[in-house]
């Protein structure tokens, strides 16, 4: 029987999550997949504040050359998170003549290309299924399962955090601090939510999967990110009302030969499939040529989650000396311009905190009208004495960044108007 | 480059949108998989009546044998549908060394073991992606991507002709004739739409994922099926009302360390992910562990829908001396035995049509009382003098299908009663 001798640098909650699936499952696999996987080596540098003793007589260090140098050791699972040092590791591991597997969604994105071509050129892989949507076979998906087809679209629900959150304020009603709030309760948010909330997460994960799907590298920082911050249980009221949903969407499309990508709290219809992924969960929407719309979801995170993703690529990698990969990463294939984020069109909902004197109205759709904003519908509502202000909403018509930009900045400026005005960009899907 | 020669037999509307997509990628292809996919040569009984001037210089032939015989053919793909023939076609070709494809899930569900056994002692593969859910990659999912885990639960929404109907009749709160009418005018449903309203073609997709997901063979006869012909709008609005979806599930679960298999019209959540889908949408809904739930959702028909999954296969057939299927297929490893319809437990929807006079209620209460079926709600619309009779509608607590059946014979021969009870099973997802 082949035997694949894996050494885990990182002993983290995943890190555990996987060693004790090794270690539950070991005989399950013997039967399953002809091959014996074998937990060598842990590697942490903290291991005695953790749990090792069901690892049982796996060799423990502190030092990850330990796991480099082992001649025997087959595959590399990088968990420790992070960029120098996780880079460091990869290379030393690829270049070392093992396979590695890492739930690294920042290594990924911003060191992606030239990792692949390492790993390309040691004839070795580079799996990295966990890094966006936990265990959910995204990335495998669009690599090889479906990679007959060519992609014009792809959204993603790719942040449990921020989907937990707004699914939260839409279903309880509460703020956005309420929900944050239970959010970390429950373990669904970091005591610093900021990579979360902010989009940042998702940009990382996005930059992946555009890698993937239409085989364009973009750095993380030319993809706009906005994060759900500014939502407020205003906003999601008001969209319910529509019958829409609001969620922080990852997207990346074909628009006329250039390329669309962008990360951004989106109204959609509450009757399509991404609006029913609520809680924690993920998915990820693709509009796939000649197959046609296929969305995958499920949990996107949680220890056992993202521990299985990591198992699904060791099943791999015991399968890879046959078995290369069909996307060759190292070569984008696509030539697609990014659209700049101000040369893009949707439609907009706005929200605008007016205090209620009159004419306020009439000197908002004023300053939108002279910049050809269309509007398609208004909301004021009725002025109550204990509020200074009240919330003035529009839809508009379609319209480009730039122009409304330019329009909510003269409307800040406007002496009846408090605050920041808020935009929610409309997806059609 | 490597080539793989493909022979085509059936060259009805799935065998051409095929043809259409090798043509039509085949540079793509060579540069994306380095291989030559040549169509050699296309076989179908009635070639002269169908399109074949796209395909140049493709050998044509009515004759299988053609295929069969021809050494320099690599792969076949069987698109003849029917059990007979088709069996015979690809039992020769894998006996002639050569891959096989098929989108037939009459063959797989009914000689799938048999198939595979073949295949396995010729060293050859045989692909059905296309035989549930189109292009939909669920074969693959299950049986490779996400094959490290074991599933305790699989829910299918596994045909798009019902789907539609049951999302007409709730969309457009019309009756089930008029919505098969509808699905008729826009091609969603065969004239003869018997296989599909009555269930069965679920039920043959059912077969098929329940072996690759629980590793167990079951007959198509074994298999509990209903069809969608006994929904009425009466159903549709009042499952609305209570914020529940009717969807024709095909259900695979562990229970008890039993195994329940079934097709039927079920009562989900309406916030659940699977009530999400509609139209002609296909979906899978499984519990994986350690993975936890995961959903794939797509388009499953189409011509290009299912072209597409036979592509796919092509393209795994093409990596296939190296690439061996992970699951096998010809050992089923669980020893699970089937629960019988009689003993699963479910809550229950009923409606019966009664006579609106004084006592009919209580003589079923009575009836349903006296079979410790709990009722958890009822409802009797007011009398309407236009209508002879009015319907009762009861949600019952946890019961077991026998003593459901039992008390809905009593409650049938009430002389007060007319027609048959309507029962829907409830699935807490």
């Amino acid at each position: 029987m082949q035997s694949l001798n894996i050494g885990l640098i990182g002993y983290g909650t995943v890190g555990q999550g996987v060693a004790k699936i090794l270690k539950k499952n070991r005989t399950v696999f013997k039967n399953k997949y002809e091959c014996d996987f074998k937990l060598k080596t842990v590697c942490d540098r903290s291991l005695e504040k953790k749990n090792t003793k069901f690892l049982g007589p796996v060799k423990k260090t502190k030092n990850y050359k330990d796991i480099i140098d082992d001649h025997e050791i087959d595959v590399v699972v990088e968990l420790i998170g992070g960029k120098d040092l996780a880079k460091e590791i990869v290379e030393k591991a690829l270049l070392a003549g093992k396979d590695v597997v890492t739930a690294n969604k920042d290594l990924i994105a911003n060191h992606g290309l030239e990792l692949f071509a390492i790993a390309e050129s040691q004839g070795r892989h580079l799996y990295y299924e966990s890094a966006v949507g936990a265990g959910i076979p995204i990335i495998k998906t669009i690599s090889e399962t479906i990679a007959g087809n060519a992609f014009t679209g792809l959204y993603g629900i790719i942040n449990g955090t921020c989907n937990f959150i707004l699914d939260e304020m839409t279903t309880k009603k509460c703020t956005f601090e309420a929900a944050l709030k239970d959010a970390q309760k429950k373990g669904y948010a970091e005591a610093d939510p900021t990579l979360d909330v902010n989009g940042m997460d998702c940009t990382h994960k996005l930059a992946i999967l555009t890698l993937l799907a239409f085989g364009k590298s973009v750095p993380v920082k030319d993809i706009y990110t906005e994060g759900i911050e500014d939502i407020s249980d205003i906003d999601i009221a008001y969209a319910e009302s529509l019958n829409l949903s609001i969620k922080l969407l990852a997207i990346a499309k074909e628009s006329r030969g250039n390329l669309e990508i962008r990360v951004h709290p989106t109204l959609i219809r509450k009757t399509h499939p991404l609006a029913s992924i609520n809680s924690i969960y993920n998915a990820v929407y693709l509009n796939a040529v000649p197959m046609g719309d296929v969305m995958l979801s499920g949990e996107g995170a949680g220890q056992m989650a993202a521990a299985s993703g990591v198992i699904a690529d060791l099943i791999n990698s015991s399968n890879a000396p046959n078995n290369p990969m069909f996307c060759n990463h190292s070569q984008p294939s696509r030539k697609l311009n990014i659209r700049r984020i101000d040369h893009i069109e949707t439609k907009f909902y706005i929200r605008i905190n007016a205090s209620d004197k009159p004419g306020v109205l009439s000197q908002i759709t004023g300053i939108l009208g002279r910049a050809n904003i269309g509007i398609n519908s208004v909301s004021q509502q009725m002025h109550d004495n204990k509020m200074a202000t009240v919330p003035v909403i529009m839809l508009t018509e379609n319209t480009t960044e730039r122009q409304l930009r330019s329009a909510l900045n003269k409307i800040q400026k406007l002496d009846k108007i408090k605050g920041k005005p808020v935009a929610i960009r409309m997806e059609k899907l």
